[in-house]
C-alpha cells in the first residue's frame, strides 16, 4: 500500500427501490481508502458479481441477511487481488473472493475471504461454478434435492448461473433433465450447449402441455428459481415423493402486488412430496468439498461455466437490470 | 353364517357434491349379503369412522386413492365384529378394523383387515387414538414433522381426532404445544384436557396476534389440518428449519373457488424451512409400532382419546355434515 491512500469509487444504496431499482436509488461515491484494522485485509477490486439475490437485500425487512443500510456501500460478491494484509492468511498478490461490495477497493475481514488459485480456471469462473452459484447448485440440488440415477429432474431460470449448473450436475448425476427457460435461444443453449435432454420455453409454450409431454411420469426434483406460476403449474405435474427446492423467486422480487401463492401445494399430500428452501450460506463449512467437485467435472468437460461478462463499473446500476429483464444468459458478471 | 343371507344395507354416492355433500348426494340401498370368496370376510359393522377425507374420495379426480365410483358403497373405515370367514386370519366373533364401508354388513379381503384387542380399549378408541387418527398423528408429527424437546409445535384444528392427538404426542416428547381450534370451548378443551400449553381461536382471535405472543421464538412444527388462512398466517411465523407437516385442508375441501393459497412459501426459503405432506397408508407396515405406543401411552394417562359417538346408521348424510360445521369435539364415530 502506498503512502498516498487509494480512491475508492462505491455505488451505495441510496433509497429502497419499489419494483425495479431506478438510477437515483444509487449513489456514487469516491472517498480515500482507510487504513487496515488487525485481521483487515484491502481487496482491489476485478469482477463483481451481479445476482438476483441483491434485489431481496435492498428491500427494508430482514430476510435470510440484514437489508443493506441506506447510505451504505451495495453487498455484493467479488473477486480481486490482494493489496494489503494485516491478516496472517492473505498475503499481496493472492487472488481472493468474497463480499466485496459494489466498490472498487474493499477492505474486508479476512475471514470473509477465501484464496482462489487462479491455475484452475479464469477469475469470472470463481463467481460461477467455483462459486456462489455453484456451491448453490451443489447444495440445492445434491442435499435438498437428493437426485437419484433415472429421476427427472426440472429446472426454471435454466440459462442462468445456478439453473444452467443444477442442470448439469444433474446430467453428472444420471438423471433425465429438463429447463424451463424464456425464449428459443435460451432453449437452444441449455439442450445444444449443456446437454440439458429438453427444454420449455415459458413465454410462448404452455408449460403445462409441455411438462406433461417431457414428464409423462411426473417431475421428481423440482429446483426452483422463479416462483409464480411456472413453480405452481410444476407443482401440479410432481410424482411421488417429489423434492421441489426453493433457491429463489425472481418473478416476484419486483413484484408491487405481493408473490404469487403456489395454489397447488396440496400436490404435496396427494404426492408425499416436500417442498423445502435453504440457504447457501449453510454450508459454509462444505464450500471446499463442493469447489473440489464442481473443479474436477469442469476439468473433465462434464461442467460448462458460462460468464457473461460485461465492463465497466460505472455501469453497474444498468447492468443489474439484465438480471431482471432476461438480456444475460450465464452468470452476469461486472468487470471492474 | 345362516342359511337365509342377512340384509345388507348401505349408502352409495348417487352424485358427485359441489361444496357440502346435500341428501340427494346418496342412495340408501338394501340387498342381501352375497356369499364369501377365498380370502374374504363377513363382519357386521358396529361404527364408522367419519373423517374429513371422506368428502375428498367423493370428487372426480384422483386424488392419492381413487375416487369412489357413483353408485358404489361410500368409502369409510369401521370397526365390527367377524360373523364368517373364509380367510385363515380370521374367525367369527373376532373384533375387526378396516375399510369396511358405510354399510351394515361388509364383505371384505382379509388382508385389509386388522384383529383388534377389546380388552385394551373399547371399540371406538380403535377408530381414534389405536386407529388412523393415531397413526396419523404418530407418523406425520414424529417422521415427518420430527419435533425435538423443548421446541413448540402447532397443530390446527386441535380439537379434533388428528389434532388432539398430535398435541398430545407432541407433549409426551417435551414439547411447547399450541392448538388452533374455533372457539373457547375447543380451547378449553385442548389446555384443561388434553394438557396443551396454550390454545388459538381462530374465529374470534386473531391468530398472527396470538403466534407472535405465543410462539415468540416462532413455530418449529406446524402440523396443518387446515390450510387456507390459517396456513399462510403460519407460515408467516416460522423458526429457523421449521417443518410444516401438511396432514389435511379441511377449510378448504368444500371449496367451490379453488383452495386459498400458501402466499408466504417464501418464509421457507428465508428459514432453511420444509413444508412436506404425507399420507398414513404408506405406513401399513409400521401400524403395530404405533399402535403398541399409542397404547402404552393411552394406558399410562398420557393419552385422551375422546371418541363423539353418534347412533344412528340412517343419519350418516346429516351426522357426516358434523364434521365440516365444526360441531364434533374428538373424533367424530357413527354407532351402526
Amino acid at each position: 500500500m502506498s503512502e498516498t491512500p487509494a480512491i475508492n469509487r462505491q455505488f451505495q444504496l441510496a433509497a429502497r427501490p419499489h419494483g425495479l431499482p431506478k438510477p437515483d436509488d444509487w449513489r456514487y461515491v469516491e472517498s480515500p481508502v482507510r487504513a487496515l484494522a488487525d485481521g483487515e485485509v484491502l481487496v482491489e477490486t476485478r469482477y463483481l458479481s451481479l445476482d438476483p439475490a441483491m434485489r431481496g437485500w435492498m428491500n427494508e425487512h430482514r430476510s435470510y441477511i440484514a437489508p443493506v443500510a441506506l447510505g451504505a456501500v451495495m453487498r455484493a460478491g467479488g473477486a480481486g487481488r490482494v493489496l494489503a494484509s494485516r491478516h496472517a492468511g492473505f498475503a499481496p498478490g493472492q487472488d481472493v473472493t468474497g463480499s466485496l461490495g459494489v466498490q472498487t477497493h474493499a477492505v474486508v475481514a479476512g475471514s470473509g475471504l477465501r484464496v482462489v488459485d487462479g491455475s484452475i480456471a479464469p477469475l469470472p469462473t470463481f463467481l460461477n461454478a467455483l462459486g456462489m452459484p455453484g456451491f448453490t447448485a451443489y447444495f440445492g440440488l445434491l442435499d435438498v434435492g437428493q437426485p437419484k440415477a433415472g429421476e427427472t429432474v426440472v429446472v426454471s431460470a435454466a440459462a442462468g448461473a445456478v439453473g444452467s449448473l443444477v442442470g448439469q450436475i444433474a446430467k453428472v448425476h444420471g438423471c433425465r433433465v429438463v429447463g424451463i427457460a424464456g425464449g428459443p435461444e435460451k432453449g437452444r443453449y441449455v439442450v445444444d450447449e449443456l446437454g440439458f435432454d429438453a427444454a420449455i420455453d415459458y413465454k410462448t409454450g404452455n408449460v403445462r402441455d409441455s411438462l406433461e409431454r417431457l414428464c409423462p411420469a411426473g417431475v421428481d426434483v423440482y429446483f426452483d428459481n422463479v416462483g409464480g406460476e411456472v413453480l405452481d403449474t410444476v407443482l401440479a405435474k410432481l410424482a411421488l415423493h417429489a423434492r421441489v427446492v426453493i433457491c429463489g423467486a425472481i418473478s416476484q422480487y419486483n413484484s408491487t402486488t405481493g408473490a404469487r401463492a403456489p395454489s397447488n401445494y396440496l400436490s404435496l399430500l396427494v404426492n408425499r412430496a416436500r417442498m423445502q428452501g435453504f440457504i447457501v450460506f449453510d454450508y459454509a463449512a462444505r464450500y471446499g468439498e463442493a469447489e473440489a467437485k464442481l473443479a474436477v467435472w469442469r476439468a473433465a468437460g462434464r461442467l460448462v461455466s458460462r460468464e457473461h461478462v460485461v465492463a465497466g463499473f460505472e455501469r453497474f446500476p444498468q447492468v443489474l437490470l439484465k438480471l431482471f429483464t432476461g438480456e444475460n444468459h450465464g452468470k452476469l458478471v461486472l468487470e471492474v
